[in-house]
Order: C-alpha cells, then sequence, then structure tokens
C-alpha cells in the first residue's frame, strides 16, 4: 500500500515536471501499472480527492499523499557508514525531494574518520549518541557490510534512533517500537527477470 | 505481485538459514507482512505448493518461487557507471545469491576507464555493442548521474539490451519491448516515515 502510493507520487511529480495539472484516475493507474479501482480504493482510505469527470488536480493529490507519506515535514537522518554505498547515499538526489536530509555521517574506520562526504565530516562511530542528540535525528541508515551491521543496530536502538533504513544485506531484529525497512537491491532486478521469464517468447 | 513473492523468498531464504524445514501459510504471511489470504491466493496462481495442515516445505517453495521470479537461471549483466553507486552494486553480495553476475563496467570518464571495481576493468563506454555480444548480457544495469541516463538508455536499447534496470533518479522512456526496472532509493524512506506518521502517539 505504502508502496503503491510511493509509484502514484511519482507519477504525479513527473506529470508536474511535464507541466499537466489534471489527471484522471484510470490514467494514473495506467502510468502506475495498477488497476484503476486498485488506485481508486487506495485513494479513498484517506478521504475523497478526485471529482467525477474531472479527474484529480496533480498538485493537491501530490501535497495529499505527501501527507499522508510523512514527507510533509523535514527528516533528519544519520547515515552508518562511509563506503562507497555510503558515498553513493549522501549524493543521492532523490531524498532532498522528499525532505530527508544526512545531518552526519559515522564510521568506525578511523582512514575515513575527519574525510568529507557530500560535503559532510565523517565522524566517529563512538559518537553516535552526541550526534544523534545535536541533529535531532530520528531515522539512522545503515550503508556497512552485513556482518557489521547487527551489533550497530543495536547501538543505533541504544542512541535512540526511532526508525532504520537498512542497504545490509542481513536481516536485523529490533525491538517492535522501532520502524524498520530493509532495502534489499537485488529486488529490482528481479522485477526484470520475473518479466523476460513471462514474456511472451 | 512480484514485489510480494521476493519477499515471500527473503523471509523463505531466512528461514532456511536458521534451520527450518517447513512453515505454516500463516506464519510465512506473518513474517512477509501481508496477510495469510493474500500470500495463499499469491501461491495459487502458480499451481498448489503447501499441503493442509502440514505447510510449505520450505526449500521446495523457494525453489519454485526463484524459477518464477526467473532466478533459476544465470543472468549475465552489464553495470554502467563506476562512480560510487556503481562501487557499491558491483561489490553487492546480494546479487551472487539472485544468480545474477556483472560481466563488465562501463564508463565515460577517462579517469576511470582502466581502473578496477569489485575485480573487474573499467572499460570505455564506447565499447558497448563489443562488451555487450562477448559477455552475452541482457541486462542493463545504469548507475550513472541523472542528467547522462537518458542518452546512455538510447545506447543501451541499441546495443540490443533486453532489460534496464535504473538507478539513476530519472524517468526513461524506453521502446515498449525493453523491460525496464527504476529503483527509487529514497522510496525506502518513506516507508519509514508513514508508519511514524500513522504510528499511534
Amino acid at each position: 500500500m505504502v508502496g503503491r502510493l510511493s509509484v502514484y507520487l511519482r507519477q504525479l511529480e513527473s506529470l508536474l515536471d511535464e507541466g499537466t495539472a489534471r489527471v484522471s484516475s484510470s490514467r494514473l493507474a495506467e502510468l502506475s501499472a495498477v488497476k484503476a479501482t486498485q488506485l481508486r480504493k487506495d485513494l479513498s482510505h484517506f478521504g475523497s480527492f478526485g471529482v467525477r469527470g474531472l479527474g484529480y488536480e496533480i498538485s493537491e493529490l501530490a501535497a495529499e499523499i505527501k501527507a499522508i507519506l510523512g514527507l510533509d515535514r523535514k527528516w533528519n537522518a544519520v547515515l552508518f557508514g562511509a563506503g562507497s554505498l555510503g558515498h553513493a547515499l549522501a549524493g543521492y538526489r532523490g531524498f532532498a525531494r522528499h525532505n530527508i536530509e544526512i545531518r552526519a555521517i559515522l564510521d568506525s574506520d578511523s582512514r575515513k574518520i575527519g574525510k568529507r562526504v557530500a560535503n559532510i565530516v565523517v565522524e566517529d562511530v563512538a559518537r553516535i549518541d552526541d550526534v544523534r542528540k545535536s541533529t535531532g535525528a530520528q531515522i539512522a541508515v545503515v550503508a556497512v557490510p552485513a556482518l557489521a551491521a547487527p551489533e550497530l543496530a543495536e547501538r543505533i536502538v541504544k542512541a535512540g534512533f526511532r526508525g532504520i533504513v537498512n542497504f545490509a544485506p542481513v536481516r536485523l531484529r529490533l525491538p517492535p517500537d522501532v520502524v524498520l525497512y530493509s532495502v534489499d537491491l537485488a529486488t529490482a532486478f528481479e522485477n526484470v527477470t520475473f518479466r523476460f521469464r513471462n514474456a511472451p517468447a
């Protein structure tokens, strides 16, 4: 459901970029590769947006979905890991558009501490408690090797972060009050190979 | 649907890692954060797996889902872009588990060409046609800056790739016979901020 809302938002933003002001539910569903009935059902959970026959006002619907997704306010995040994935995430342009700001980068490697990544000086992970407090960050982004992630996750929880976005290819076990979302970069490939496998020859 | 199959597979692999041999549909649904009726419906599309009262044999179900997702054979891929994201992807351990092999890395930056990334020598993107043929790769992985991606995508299609996994934060327009999946790394954050926003205070 959140995944579909994200897709609708992405499509609405593309339409806005193209200068389009209104979109029908069937067109938005088509762009999002979902059934129109599914789209209307998803959006109806959050109150009524569209006007029959006129479709949705795009900027209004996009703003509503952003609010639903919690993107109508700024989120401060701390990035753990200044390796290649950390570099990629620190420089990722998509975050700013989603009101997510990487406020600090922590690593345990003395060769990385003190260096700049995306204009942020990498700090020692030993400073985790101070950094969490000074940044007011609620979200931790884990971009460390799989072996290091479970122990780091415990420290992150102890330091008071409320949510973890985990890019390490390992399963983390966290207390139920900490929100966890693990990203598996290989899933993208499954989407493509599935369609190859099931395409007409 | 593919997304849910990927999630089921991930959970099944975790259970296998833990030495578990069978799982009930309700337990697998719970681990996958979907309704048990949804899971049973998804799996029923592809024939009947589970035995009532005994649940699913995990290794068998995992193998079936892998086949459905096209992961029962090897896929050769070429990675475009040897920047930080390219480095991260080239070294990503999750691909091997999914039978995806990065066979070559191409870039247009002369400072990167000739360097090694994850033990592969970066080649000039001008060699795209030769590299596609020699590797037999069908999948192109795009990890170049957003501005460079649309033109690159055209060259990728011309070179004969059948699918693109796009990590550049830009919308690509491709012929309908080319399979495209775009990864938005910010979507992971929406999943977390959505749950913050909608959690009991």
